[in-house]
């Protein structure tokens, strides 16, 4: 078969803009796991210029010409074939970035550059008054930013379309308004039963490491997968078969980060690496959305690694690791210890239950800046106050408060939310999957999990970003998104704690 | 002082260049570091999109009248003012870019990431058939680059210029000429006084990098230096301010690798550390050639590194690390072993004396391979003869012969030469540097490195590319290159070995 020649231009246009923002990707995952702090003046250059021409050409006008002209070449292929979908999705992503000049884009990636430096530095120095500059140039940028699609229904729906295109905010803020009341009373039943974090202790980095590689790859993550080490743990990838996991150990505390956050970025290395390899080097090889990448790494954080059948198979491996605090402490008390409901002050190492009204506060609070109700003055008042009122419990400092995410800094404003979206989305592919794989308990617990990894790769991740995240979410669950199983998830799991 | 327009354009275009010849420095260095092997085809596409806009951008003629209409301004600076500099070394980088056609650079950077995983693999397997096709294919795309300058004088300068600007392959043979034989009488008086090795042991990798770490401090790599492990040690950096040395431990083998490669890449970071912060984002930023980059790696790493007072030093330090095995070896005894001729295979081990003859076998065969005079199926039976003929002893398999190296792979012909121009012209700016800090040896012996450092920044590092190597040397040395002070130098030390 001759390839139409019209496409084949298309696909050399798009290969080379892939290859550049590969080429960002992997300089940005290097300012954040390698980087001497002093080569970041330089870094935020570099990103800029390799952002400024990829956007250039990406919205050259001989592009858009292209994209009219394939149009009836497309019309006449299946919806869902390769190049059909992305004939589609260049359309629409050119249609969106042919509002934003070049300057603009590269100004906020120098910006997102630097103040991620500077970030790190007032979080450290718990200094909120050194980070608010950044922030107000960061929201400055994002205004202008806005500005490019207006009018629109609600201004939050712009930055929102850049992590989860097509929704809308009145749907999170619909979504979120039915499961604020639940996690809130959730909340109060689950502190009721939580049990104590076993005994502080010592738990080396080099044995965590290992059982973090050990579970990757049980996981599914071949050899394309590399771990390391890094202060914001992340997941990026540079091809389908270049995928770098980062996570941290934290050497006096089993709770939250380390291995699980390890099995969550695996989540979104499986789905990375699961895109249909013919879709490599093209703006379909990746994830769909923020909110499907999220399903995925809470579906095997929380879903998967934090259920009792996994411990069941997992837990002799973290003794064996650990012998002297774990020796004495039973499978079911350290299962319920890693599923406390502990009201905790830091999103990443929230309990499920809490995590969702740490993004609801997060989501709140973006729409007030972004709309210029909130000054930046008064962020950490009102990070503080509105904790309090949702999670029950008050903020000692910035360090522990509004300073605690890498995401403002980085100019991600509206990819909040998608993390609990995905948190909803994870427990309705969940159900889907286990139609089909009734057994998929038993698998856990004998540690295989092959199936299951097959099932999300076939039915999800190889599809890349071939349909709209709705379309996506309807032909993998049959339906649109839904809080009603999450919801059903969450309470299952609490009472089954209460009940012990 | 307004800025004249013309060379603000100037500057912002170099600037962009700058930032993606750094992307590509990433991309690479990540691909020799860090990057899982199956994301070997994806990164040769990522650096060839790099360096084919890079190289686009470059040889755009605008950027040709830019340099048209600052000729006058240059005239009217002094000669090594940053601008003229600029100006000049960027108008005869320029008239060499255009003649290559982007497609062929492009080509030629793909090819040598691919070529690179090939040899790996082929070395590992000691395989050199397997490797053949590539270096087949390499030298294919080196004969249509060297075809972009005819007519030569002889066809070895065209590669040789890519490293060595301005030098003739006439006049590497007439330093090599001279040296040959010194170096084979040497080997020979040097071999027969030879220490052997301290017993086999165990030197963790892990004491070894600490050492390392020690060790490239105290040379005054700052907090800008970054040390990882890989296969081939090299150095790159991506600013002046973002230096990655790379090295490798022999857990059972103290000698040639190690920390010797940790001083040779040292060498070669501190050069790129040292450029003047004013050069920062333009071609100048860099060192000057590859011959006095390596005079830098080599007088660190020999001069100093493996000079008696220097272990005075430092030895106390290595037998702390290493007691076992060290702790009744004596500092005399130990000088002697690292500093032994030991006829040895691989040239990265070499000793200094057989090191020379490593490099004109290389050069010697390179060549040939050229010139087509010699065939790649006849590479391994050509090597292994002339290795004899030059050093004295059999080579056993091609994995120590003649796919020892990466450059082949990496298409870098023409750059082997530069490593023995180097000990030559380290030997220059050392007896050069005695006069000015007459009590350098005092100071190495108290480890301290402080003067001798700021002396080479100060007179070598700081000018950057901002004059010829040749304009570069006879300001350092007052002189050209001139084999005799390193013939002397070499000279001394085996007498001084043989008189012990």
């Amino acid at each position: 078969m001759i390839e139409n020649p019209k496409l084949a231009e298309l696909r050399h246009r798009l290969a080379e803009i892939s290859d550049l923002q590969h080429a960002e990707a992997v300089l940005g995952w290097d300012q954040l796991v390698m980087m001497p702090r002093s080569g970041a003046p330089a870094r935020a250059h570099q990103l800029a210029t390799l952002h400024a021409i990829a956007h250039d050409r990406f919205i050259d006008p001989g592009l858009g010409e292209l994209l009219d002209e394939l149009e009836e070449y497309a019309a006449s292929l299946p919806y869902d074939s390769d190049d059909a979908s992305l004939i589609r999705v260049t359309r629409r992503d050119w249609d969106k970035a042919v509002r934003v000049p070049t300057e603009l884009t590269a100004a906020m990636v120098q910006l997102a550059s630097e103040a991620v430096e500077a970030w790190t530095a007032a979080r450290e120095a718990d200094d909120y008054d050194a980070f608010r500059p950044w922030l107000d140039r960061t929201l400055e940028l994002r205004a202008r930013y806005q500005a490019c699609f207006e009018p629109v229904d609600d201004p939050y729906d712009v930055h929102l379309d850049d992590f989860e295109p097509g929704m809308k905010t009145a749907q999170v803020r619909a979504v979120f308004d039915r499961i604020r009341p639940a996690l809130q009373e959730l909340t109060v039943q689950g502190a009721r039963d939580v049990v104590e974090p076993f005994e502080s202790a010592h738990y080396p980095a080099g044995r965590q490491h290992e059982l973090s590689l050990q579970l990757m790859r049980a996981f599914g993550a071949d050899d394309a997968f590399r771990l390391d080490t890094t202060v914001h743990p992340f997941c990026t990838s540079f091809a389908i078969a270049d995928i770098r996991l980062t996570t941290r150990y934290a050497e006096d505390d089993l709770h939250g980060n380390s291995i699980f956050s390890t099995m969550h970025e695996a989540g979104h290395g499986l789905y990375e690496r699961g895109v249909s390899a013919t879709l490599e080097r093209t703006p379909l090889a990746s994830g769909c959305s923020s909110a499907l990448h999220e399903s995925q790494s809470r579906l095997w954080e929380n879903v998967i690694g934090r259920s009792l059948p996994f411990w069941r198979w997992f837990y002799p491996h973290m003794q064996a690791a650990f012998p002297k605090p774990l020796g004495g402490v039973s499978l079911e008390r350290f299962h319920r210890a890693v599923n406390g409901v502990r009201r905790s002050l830091v999103r990443v190492d929230a309990d499920e239950v809490t995590y969702g009204l740490h993004i609801i506060l997060r989501f709140e609070l973006e729409e007030q800046l972004l709309s210029g109700t909130l000054s930046t003055a008064d962020v950490p008042e009102a990070w503080n106050t509105r904790f309090e009122e949702l999670v029950g419990v008050p903020v000692p400092n910035d360090r522990l408060g509004c300073l605690q995410d890498v995401h403002w800094s980085g100019g991600s404003f509206g990819y909040f939310p998608t993390y609990q979206l995905g948190n909803v989305i994870s427990s309705q592919i969940w159900a889907r999957l286990l139609e089909d794989v009734p057994d998929a308990e038993e698998q856990i617990e004998r540690g295989s999990f092959e199936e299951i990894h097959g099932w999300l790769r076939d039915h999800l991740y190889a599809l890349g970003r071939k349909l709209t995240p709705q379309e996506t979410l309807e032909r993998v669950v049959g339906g649109p998104i839904d809080p009603e199983p999450y919801v059903d998830y969450l309470r299952a799991k609490v009472d089954s704690l209460s009940a012990v």
